[in-house]
């Protein structure tokens, strides 16, 4: 039995720790160190800087959450921007929408493509198919020049550090904004509510300033920061709290952890968290 | 600052890791070990043979959410059992209702209680309330000789492990059943759905044989297995699904994660743990 042991600290003194068989993978690119673990709780596991972006047997959860939403309420997500999530998962649930005609995925580092399609085959897959564009850009420039141009947004960032930092201002707001198209949504992922709910704060307030309809979502993702994690939803022309899931998609009852019931409770949050939303903003 | 850390593998290859200020209190009862961490992110913490039990930071989550389903949803709680739970935790949240006149806990081990009111005040203050009676006796032999007593029963119990593990089994669901009065409901903590959905499914799986309505809910709590947690409901006269909640007590607005709305939402299951409901029982 291997006695290695990976250990995350989530803050300074709280971490996740799993054992490692294998390193399988470490380099450092232009912009990160890119680790793959084979673990022998959760498969193989990406390390972006030293932080679980996803897990072999968690990583449905995370992707079928931040993808599924806003591409079941749009009534028709033809064109779809993914920023961040070079690792493909986000673009493996999109591409099971029949109306999606074109998936840009918008990566700042080509070595986490390179990297997912060579350990990550599961998630990776969709990256060849001919409705993908991959873009080597950060997202921030990307949607700048791209006017109404995409029906749905996912914000499928990294944490708000260093160069991430920018993807949760208002300015990146207004950039994500005027590149949706009449209609478009725009969702993103806003950290552990538990351990920072100042992200889901800043987002959420920062794009109520915005869009007509803003509001949070949980899942539970077991290898992320204190296990419940969440995202922002935001469009003026969708209420997620009313609005008409589809739910005649074949690919839906083969999900593992997304039912259109889940979706409905994914928008009631805990009591600390509304008392967190309630707090004045930074802004 | 400290170096030390605390780890509980949640399986033999995963675990949670806490940076541990001092060692408060450490002893080996007849039953079990007791450690008492005081830790920096989590503040002081209660371990059992190497499992936190709480933690000051996030124990509100596992008592609102163990105890205020069943009690709000009971016309007139009078009489409450509580076995396991010597911390105090959930009786503390049961004596907020007005309409409990009588708490019963159900504590094997006596040396829980005492390091409890040492070192966890915040938990352990309501069991000197006048309403309270602590029983030393397990909650087996206990319910037993009590056929028609109770109203609410809330098994707050250890893992399904040694002498713990009969709390899981059709005769302690009998028993249980015969100790409660009529119209009564019985609340069961059920483990990770993630880690040991066995757990959840052999619960509702048996309590489904004895009881009309019975489903099972999940709450957040970061530092237990996985995250995500669950409980089983079980009552032949509440429906948890179509139950009218008692809204208008004042403390409903001071809990931190309970609120009505997630009452809703935490009998939401996600996909796995869906079609793991749908298996083949082991009985």
């Amino acid at each position: 039995m291997s006695e290695t042991w990976f250990v995350e600290k989530h803050t300074p003194y709280a971490g996740l720790t799993l054992a490692v068989k294998a390193r399988l993978y470490d380099a450092r690119s232009p912009f990160q160190r890119i680790e793959v673990l084979d673990t022998h709780e959760y498969g193989r596991t990406l390390v972006l800087d030293g932080c679980v972006m996803l897990t072999d047997r968690d990583e449905f959860i995370y992707h079928e959450m931040i993808v599924h939403p806003a591409l079941l309420c749009h009534p028709n997500p033809e064109r779809v921007a993914i920023v961040g999530g070079g690792d493909g998962g986000s673009v493996r649930e999109a591409l099971k929408h029949p109306q999606v005609q074109s998936v840009h995925l918008v990566e700042i580092d080509p070595m986490v493509i390179e990297v997912s399609k060579k350990f990550f085959p599961a998630l990776s897959g969709g990256l060849d198919d001919p409705r993908v564009e991959v873009h080597f850009a950060d997202g921030f420039s990307h949607l700048e020049v791209r006017p109404h141009t995409y029906d749905v947004i996912l914000v499928d960032s990294i944490d708000p550090k260093g160069e991430a930092a920018k993807l949760f201002s208002p300015s990146f707001f207004e950039r994500a904004k005027g590149a949706l198209r009449q209609g478009g949504i725009l969702v993103q992922q806003t950290e552990s509510p538990f351990y920072d709910a100042w992200v889901v704060l800043q987002v959420v307030s920062g794009q109520k300033a915005l869009f007509r309809n803003v509001a949070a979502f949980l899942a539970f993702i077991p290898t992320y920061p204190s296990g419940l994690w969440s995202f922002s939803f935001a469009s003026d022309a969708v209420n997620p709290r009313t609005a008409q899931l589809r739910t005649d998609l074949p690919f839906l009852s083969a999900l593992k952890y997304f039912t259109p019931e889940i979706f409905r409770a994914a928008f009631t949050l805990p009591a600390f968290l509304l008392e967190g939303l309630r707090q004045p903003t930074r802004k």
